[in-house]
């Protein structure tokens, strides 16, 4: 009586795993310096001296049941208000300590949120292409269906035409994730209030709220401009966070859910993410980076490396005639393939020691993620080889 | 749209949040040292100071993303094989490392071997009463149906006529916690080979494999006698453990499921808990406590403690006419109301600053959960308390 959606959920070999594997069998070949692996989001950048600090700070607290011991299932009062006021402070917001809800991370976070609106088997969630693969499973897994807009091009941004076409009277919620993986695309503001109003409407002619869950562990990660804050547009918006990325600890499973106080049963839909964390199993986020987080989460690494990374990356590759939007944030770049099928792209690479992701899973065919969380020196040394890609298809 | 078990079960005002509630507010009007909280089941005792020690020799490591970093959804291979090792030596057991899933805690461990089994609608799982109250969240939650066996009188053991009675061919799953929490009670080996006999009996005859999910959170908090080891009497079991008791961290969500080798469908089993812990939203387990583990999983917190406490509070409440089963282990003493509402007989208790938890949500009504994760003090000072509650029912 094993479930057979978890077999096969737990038993396919993922495609990045397969690249890992490829990647060290390489590496053993041709040493590991003339593999170039841009498969990875985990974070590159080191996480900043004051949480190393900040650790050891807390482990002087007696006694140690203090640092260890259970917090309340939302979290600890004085990480949840140091948290709103963070947000309140930066992005002139009116969130409470009380509508903050932390979590084991963003996947936790997104699961929760998605738990508290999920309801019946006939519902759904809608998603913009290309989306972070992961909203596939858990959307599914819970018994409702992903309906997927297709992608805007050449921009990437928000696809609102086709989006009209994706939501019904069952769909429950909307995933938006800006700055996006994997194309690192800030959405812009006047698509935000497009999407807006166009939830607004639907939600009148379907006599229930449609929320917007917002996926924003990139958030801080943003070059030119600032990544537009959701409420400002939806106030039917839940925020859904992860510290992964800003403060590299991607390992550790720390973020938070904010329900603001302006949105619609607000009350009612923060008890059911309560509901929803207790019923999945996450009994609180780890206690010790709660503590952390209520005397970091204004600080970040330092992310202007990733900024770096980027103009290398794509100056580099545009140069040598690869399609790719420049991207606004995060650490992605994605790149038009130079054939039609992204995994046999993908295995062309491979012959020069590319480690590229293909978009298939991402719900948006013929590209590639290049993911540049690495070493500024790796993305130079991978040029040629590259270049020798680049050149296979001329 | 709001998932409205969600909500009710987010909303639901707790009994124990209730006490801890009344505690506060008596505490403030009379002084906290007169209040006396037996309600929470939070470790009192100090960790290890080894804790501390590795953590902070974790955080020298360079560069930081080494501590911090994803690791493999199954956990760091490294923790999973100093789990393996220590558990194979100390209960002679062939666990394999590729068969240990790290997660966050014991909720979690329950929370994915149940995904990983319930498939139906229409499945069950049984649960011995009386039972922890979140075995009944979980289990419905993912739309199966608990059946509860009744208690065994007055030893608390496991009711093996009963449960063949519970059992069928829509059950997937039995759940066993010993040591027992709320009664302490460790189940014995002739009752556990019992078990196993109409175990195998039953999967015989549905032809499937029933397994048993083995809560083993309170392993090592074990008196006067180990706690025996279940694959030795059933193949079938699926371990899930936290370190939560045993080295007092429960606030920082690191435990670990295993698939012993023997057991049937072993490698689709443990593919398909890899499959549930990925749709539930757990990415990997906090990865510092990861290497902590690694380096610190045959270590335990001074569990003596909780044995002087238990000799305390038994020998006293017995004195004083109050009748409950000796534990074994863990840190709880189930005892008998001396009146049958045990709502009604908590009320009575407040009047004497005593919080204690009626039974009702651990599937056995009549009795009062007394925690004594406290301070021997506490359990000294509380004496003339319990005589006057006592003496009130006289």
């Amino acid at each position: 009586m094993i479930d057979q959606k978890m077999y096969e959920l737990g038993s396919r070999r993922s495609v990045i795993r397969e690249l890992f594997e490829f990647g060290k069998k390489r590496a053993a070949e041709i040493g590991a310096e003339n593999v170039f692996d841009f498969s990875i989001g985990n974070p590159s950048v080191e996480a900043p001296v004051a949480v190393s600090d900040t650790i050891k700070e807390i482990l002087s607290w007696q006694p140690t049941t203090k640092i260890h011991g259970y917090t309340s299932a939302q979290g600890d009062p004085i990480a949840r208000k140091a948290i709103a006021d963070n947000l309140n402070e930066r992005y002139n917001q009116k969130f409470s300590a009380d509508h903050v809800y932390l979590t084991c991370g963003a996947a936790a976070s997104l699961t929760i949120s998605l738990r508290s609106l999920i309801d019946a088997d006939d519902e759904n969630v809608v998603v913009f292409a290309p989306f972070f693969t992961e909203y596939r499973v858990f959307i599914e897994s819970m018994g409702a269906q992903i309906n997927v807009v297709p992608a805007l091009l050449p921009s990437f941004g928000l696809n609102i035409e086709a989006f009209k076409k994706q939501v019904n009277e069952k769909t429950v919620a909307v995933i938006i994730n800006s700055p996006n993986n994997p194309t690192g695309v800030i959405y812009p503001e006047d698509q935000l209030k497009a999407l807006a109003e166009v939830l607004e409407e639907k939600s009148k002619e379907y006599g229930h709220t449609i929320y917007i869950i917002s996926d924003e562990p990139y958030r801080e990660i943003a070059y030119e401009k600032q990544t537009p804050f959701i409420t400002n547009f939806y106030k039917d918006s839940i925020i859904c966070y992860s510290y992964s990325k800003s403060l590299s600890l991607p390992g550790e499973r720390i973020g938070y859910i904010i329900v603001p106080n302006e949105a619609t049963d607000s009350d009612k839909l923060y008890a059911a993410i309560c509901g929803a964390g207790r019923s999945l199993g996450f009994i609180c986020a780890p206690a010790m980076w709660q503590h952390l987080i209520a005397k970091c989460c204004g600080l970040t690494s330092d992310l202007s490396i990733y900024a770096q990374n980027r103009d290398l990356l794509f100056n580099g590759l545009t140069e040598l005639g690869f399609e790719c939007v420049h991207p606004d944030g995060a650490f992605y770049l994605f790149v038009k393939c130079m054939e039609e099928d992204a995994n046999k792209f993908c295995e062309r690479a491979k012959q020069y020691n590319l480690l590229l992701v293909p978009s298939d899973d991402f719900g948006c065919p013929g590209y590639v993620r290049v993911a540049y969380c690495v070493s500024a020196d790796m993305i130079k040394r991978s040029m040629p080889a590259f270049a020798e890609l680049a050149k296979s298809y001329k």
